[in-house]
């Protein structure tokens, strides 16, 4: 009996299915070490206890991309070892905090199949979601990949396409308990811009960049217990680059819009996503974000802005996303869509 | 007085030498999040504190191999300064588990002494015995290098050769005080393979590879604290490459051993081990396993497996070690026999 | 109104003006494990809680170095944004141990203005604090910097040029409450060079050397969560190449020094430090040190050594520091001239 795991085949799926991943992971300050170590994040929300309790937490929680990523990196064996590629998210939604020393489950539903025309492959749509130690759901994310079919000719499912909302709705924003901006103090935070002073369509270029290195996007892509290939072994593609994890370029562009959105100190969901194109080590990554929409919380005092973040290689025109016929720029590494938590004027 | 060490020679060596070796270190949650970052690993005993609870033990404890490396590191400026080469390992008995937090120590005693025939070197036997801060042994092995002399005329010291075992008899191996796989959760560890799925002779391939960095084996070898300078100096050696320090390479294989070996959870002994070849910066590791041997142990439900743990430089036929005339081939670059624990079906 | 900002001017310094700088940074184990693998630091009291305890401390201090570099980092934004050079630091003083868990903040006074000849820009000086979260300064320092104007018309202002010591007197020397080095042990601290062992003018080679690579010292230089594009941006300079944070070298060098300076174990105060020669990853670097000067603290046991730490690129003469028309050798990096407390020999 082969005692290594090949990954599941499109065929493999049905609708229903349930995948409880593997190894659990305690999350601890050494994991938000690292993750000040690999990427420029600067909110404060999650560099400060101090700040974090003053904020009405216990302590400073982990970065929600960090909780999404261990959460994110467990399925990986499951859904996507077999993977062409990761087609999108939706539906992502942070549901509660994540604190040093919690240990991190995760766990996927098969949602959706859809057999791809040429037969070779299909799509699957899971939905998956991480509980801490407590069973408590943190976090919750629908996601499709296109996955190969080991046989061909194995027959098609019946296509069953989940419905997934364009976005989260402002009322379906978790505002973890206790958060309260009634003590915010905006110059420790590194910026007066609240709530109030982004309004729909505007633009912010995050101006910085940063060059990637091989032995950097490795360390985070493990740290995440990402197993997948390609990222890892140059012996993995023709052209002998690591291919560099799409949540490593989510992450560094989250860090880059600190210079702009430094009050935006929460991811509340993720609406949308897209790796427009592939990233390698050598590229400067670059940020620019649009305020898509603004809307209140059940929580006086605590705004949540819509935001597009667009990770670029090398520094490129903000607000230039497609070309003239809708396609992304080939510069174009990321557009990320997600709904943050930002105090208000009050 | 010269205030810099410039190490021991051959002539240093007396039989029944005792060192206590400088810097101790207390290890951290830092130091898991940075094996982490550093190795693929995902034994689930050493990944969550859930998980090492269920198996009975207070916490998740350090990997094994970085207990091994920490006390270890601290040899290296009494052993192996001047060493020419690493010659082997034996007897190695991993004692108590290290968890973060514990500070620990490291002493060896000179056991062995043997000039070589041209008379410019000599082997140095030692046995090392790392020691928490509870002065409780968590470690002990035997190791031979080649060291190189002061002065090619000082006088051979009387050969003295320890008589080291072939291997840890499975009657010596520790199980760890409390651990139980009573509650064991193999979907949560990965793999429903367990002690009895294994059999002596069988080969695992276990597929997949990593392109090492030198950011990466010299931030893992710093952290150590392992001083050698030909994993860090770009002038040390006449080709300019820095020399990976071979338990970086077992820490690699160790942890791509999980897909095939995922419950084998714990490395109870260190029979022997050689670094067939040096490896360097750009060198993907793979990794293969074969079952050496199957024993029970003195605790019920905890088995143990002997392995042969080899990793190649890039992927390689499983199974071949030797060329025809009983040499390493040279894409062998260890060659790690061990016992580790693992549940059985009970 | 743009919400990024483009960091201050020369013109927007004012004498008296006070910065409170942003994120508060809560300092933990993570930190001290990223410190070891960055650096190779051996210094007993910062790696072993058990050492730092038998010397009086509660618990192992993180690094000084370490502390400065989260201190220092948090000023980049509003002191040296737009800085051409970093000038020098003066009358730094450690006041406090800062321990995992501490949250630290910063912030800075302008003590000094002159515009420079040409009108382009100006000298600023500034004295930095930082705090812990009770509010106690636990180190601070005066920097001067040579930053652009917005506006090359814009008036000068008064010349005001602060008088600062050419070094820290002993007498100013902190040494931290409960220090005491009674039960110290030197064989554990990797050396029995004490206090009474280095003579002003001894010239000390520390042998080893490190070669630097862009990953490592980007993470390190992210951990202190110093924004300067400089560093991280392979298109801010013409060559491409990314400048390493001087700290960066201060800390490769103090670590190196280990080697001949084992019982060196903390730094009390900075007198004075040149960041000679830019250092780039390929670089391999090497240090020697030279005692200026010995004197007595207020605690019996705790001497103090006053050192110049050189960092050169490449192994060069130790004690070689300038050419014959007194500029630095184009191989000097650093020139770091620091009081470090070591224990006397009772």
């Amino acid at each position: 009996m082969a005692k290594t795991s090949p990954g599941h085949f499109f065929e493999d799926y049905r609708i229903g299915q349930v995948f409880r991943h593997a190894t659990p992971r305690t999350v601890t300050t050494g994991d938000r070490a690292l993750y000040h170590a690999l990427y420029p994040s600067r909110f404060a929300l999650t560099s400060s206890d101090e700040f974090a309790r003053a904020c009405g937490l216990p302590q400073s929680p982990l970065e929600d991309l960090a909780a999404f990523h261990v959460v994110f990196g467990k399925t990986v064996p499951d859904i996507s070892l077999n993977a062409i590629a990761n087609l999108g998210y939706a539906e992502g939604r942070f549901l509660r905090p994540v604190y040093p020393g919690d240990t991190l489950v995760s766990e996927s539903e098969v949602i959706g199949l859809k057999q791809t025309s040429n037969g070779k492959s299909g799509i699957v749509w899971v939905r998956t979601t991480g509980r801490n130690q407590r069973g408590e759901a943190v976090l919750s994310y629908a996601r499709w990949v296109m996955v190969r079919k080991r046989d061909p000719e194995a027959p098609a499912p019946e296509a069953v396409l989940p419905e997934l909302a364009v976005a989260v709705a402002p009322e379906a924003l978790v505002v973890p308990e206790g958060l309260d901006f009634e003590r915010y103090d905006p110059a420790l935070a590194g910026s007066g811009h609240l709530w109030e002073d982004y309004a729909p369509g505007e633009i912010i270029d995050h101006v910085d960049g940063v060059t990637v290195e091989d032995a950097e996007h490795m360390m985070a892509t493990r740290l995440w217990q990402n197993t997948a290939r390609v990222h890892f072994d140059s012996g993995a593609r023709p052209d002998g680059r690591r291919l560099i994890y799409g949540g490593h370029v989510i992450s560094l562009a989250r860090a880059l819009s600190f210079n702009g959105l430094a009050n935006a100190q929460l991811i509340a969901a993720i609406n949308a996503g897209a790796h427009a194109n592939p990233c390698f080590a050598g590229d400067t990554v670059h940020a620019w974000s649009e305020v898509l929409d603004r809307a209140l919380t059940d929580r006086p005092g605590v705004g949540a802005l819509r935001l597009r973040l667009v990770a670029t290689r090398g520094p490129q025109t903000p607000g230039e996303l497609r070309d003239e016929v809708g396609k992304y720029r080939d510069t174009v590494l990321l557009d990320f869509d997600f709904w943050a938590l930002i105090p208000m004027r009050g």
